[in-house]
């Protein structure tokens, strides 16, 4: 890879998606990565702060997360928890016994005053990823969902409650007063491409892009920017995105997601299946790129990723000399 | 067992030793068992508060307790440990996964503001102990190590440093400005029996009485009053104690036991093997009383527990109409 060159690619991500095309992103060897995760559905359980989120990234991208339920650490026990439960403690978050010392030591670093997009950084390093996991803002944002029952947490409403409850609507709690992480701004200013993944627009990237400072940051950035739809054929591959862009009156396709990013990114990655609805996307301001954007093997995550670097670099040697 | 007499018998207990006594103890149906513990040999580690004796008390009397080491719970993974070690941290302290679960549940109701006798009773129900686990103190007493290499916690000294250094001095951080829990004055004041388990004199038992007002209280119970010697011929069966009463410049046996106790209990049960002794503890001022004290199977324990009470009871029929 001699004179290859290196593009600084910044990424924002919410869970499982997010943590998919990282891993695309962060196997190309031309790609240095840095990935902005989101931190509104963190929540305190039994007073450790989880991060759902971004250890979603770090596992996956540290590749020790549990392939088969695309979260949490693979050779995971419960023993922790069966001793929360004979004490009482509610227990529908599963938290595994590998993912408790991860909230241990976040908390016990919290706990000491230190920041934590710092936490964050060392903790991918000790888990040995090259690519960089930053946080948005070092201030905590939590979302809660209003339903019929009332405001939830997220956490209570996407485990506890399965994404059940029709969802009325979304509030993040202190993302007004969040002040942004300067590693995120400066990986925004300096990346040569900004990739939206596809997560969750509404409860994933909104919080991220709604700290205040970030969406600036990403509209002034130099960079080409691409986001990706997590959308085939009008369904999201996990969660509930389509049901709650549905529910909040929101186009659940990848229109709806277009309506969102128009202004942000230049470009959206859609899937084939969607070929259909390129026209509408071009009318929000969007140019539309069809691809396969159902992420299962690394070789598909491989793929997309490189396909994402070759939209926006065409016509751009990707190695010198070529 | 109708018509049977109940005794309350209140046990001053450190960790292994005390826990097989209290097993004894809680075996017998004619005893209504209160341990009150050590909790001198707490500290901090992640962040976490962690209580060795109290926790092998009540993984003792839960019969949870790995019985090979006699420490910790049986069934027992160290992944949150390897996550910590993963992730820098110290792990000489081996905390495994089940009793995280019980430090994260302490920790979580300590930050609350949760006396800490109220989690230690909770959390002896939520275990099925019929037996009262309870503090000396709610206040936060610490036994300190000084060594040729300087002041340990004594957790670094027994764990961390296997005992291995001669132990210089002994100091217990905030002792003299801790309260009394008034449970633990209110089961010394009611007792019939109190006994002061075969633990380490120094470390376990001593900031026990040291606490203002639980020496007093038990001076002034009425309660029938039995210590039991930790040696069998000089040596102790588990632990630094006899080291380290050697080293503080007293005698390690049972006359040095005497020498502690005498005044606060009047009879000393000591081993068959430290016969020989008995004058020496009779010049004391203490009654000896010869039996096995080596406590290996539950049989072991109950046989003494059953000895202890006989002695304390001797001509009172334990049994109406006996």
């Amino acid at each position: 890879m001699s004179g290859a060159v290196t593009r600084k690619v910044t990424l924002l991500a919410g869970g499982v998606g997010g943590a998919k095309i990282a891993e695309g992103l962060a196997a190309l060897p031309d790609v240095a990565l840095s990935v902005i995760g989101n931190i509104a559905d963190d929540d305190d359980f039994h007073g450790l702060w989880v991060s759902p989120d971004i250890d979603t990234l770090t596992y996956s991208l540290a590749d020790v997360i549990d392939r088969n339920q695309g979260w949490g650490v693979a050779d995971e026990g419960h023993r922790a928890l069966d001793t929360l439960a004979r004490l009482g403690a509610d227990t529908w978050m599963s938290l595994g016994d590998r993912d408790f010392g991860l909230h241990i030591y976040r908390t016990m670093r919290r706990r000491r005053g230190d920041r934590p997009s710092l936490i964050a950084r060392d903790t991918a390093r000790a888990f040995g990823i090259k690519a960089e996991i930053l946080l948005p803002t070092d201030d905590t944002v939590q979302t809660r969902v209003r339903t019929d029952a009332g405001w939830l947490s997220f956490q209570e409403y996407f485990v506890r409650e399965r994404c059940a409850p029709e969802v009325r609507e979304l509030a993040f709690h202190g993302l007004e007063q969040a002040r942004p992480a300067p590693e995120a701004l400066a990986a925004l200013a300096a990346a040569d491409l900004i990739v939206i993944a596809p997560s969750n627009p509404l409860v994933s990237i909104a919080p991220i892009l709604g700290v205040p400072g970030i969406t600036e940051a990403l509209r002034q950035s130099p960079a080409q920017k691409i986001a990706v739809s997590p959308f085939i054929a009008g369904k999201v591959v996990k969660g509930p995105a389509d049901r709650m862009m549905t529910a909040l009156g929101e186009r659940a396709d990848a229109v709806g997601v277009a309506q969102r990013y128009s202004g942000l990114a230049g470009r959206l990655v859609i899937d084939h299946a969607d070929a259909a609805l390129a026209d509408s996307i071009r009318a929000q301001g969007m140019t539309p790129a069809c691809s396969a954007i159902l992420m299962q093997s690394l070789e598909d995550k491989t793929r997309l990723a490189r396909e994402i670097l070759d939209l926006a670099f065409a016509g751009v040697p990707a190695e010198a000399g070529a």
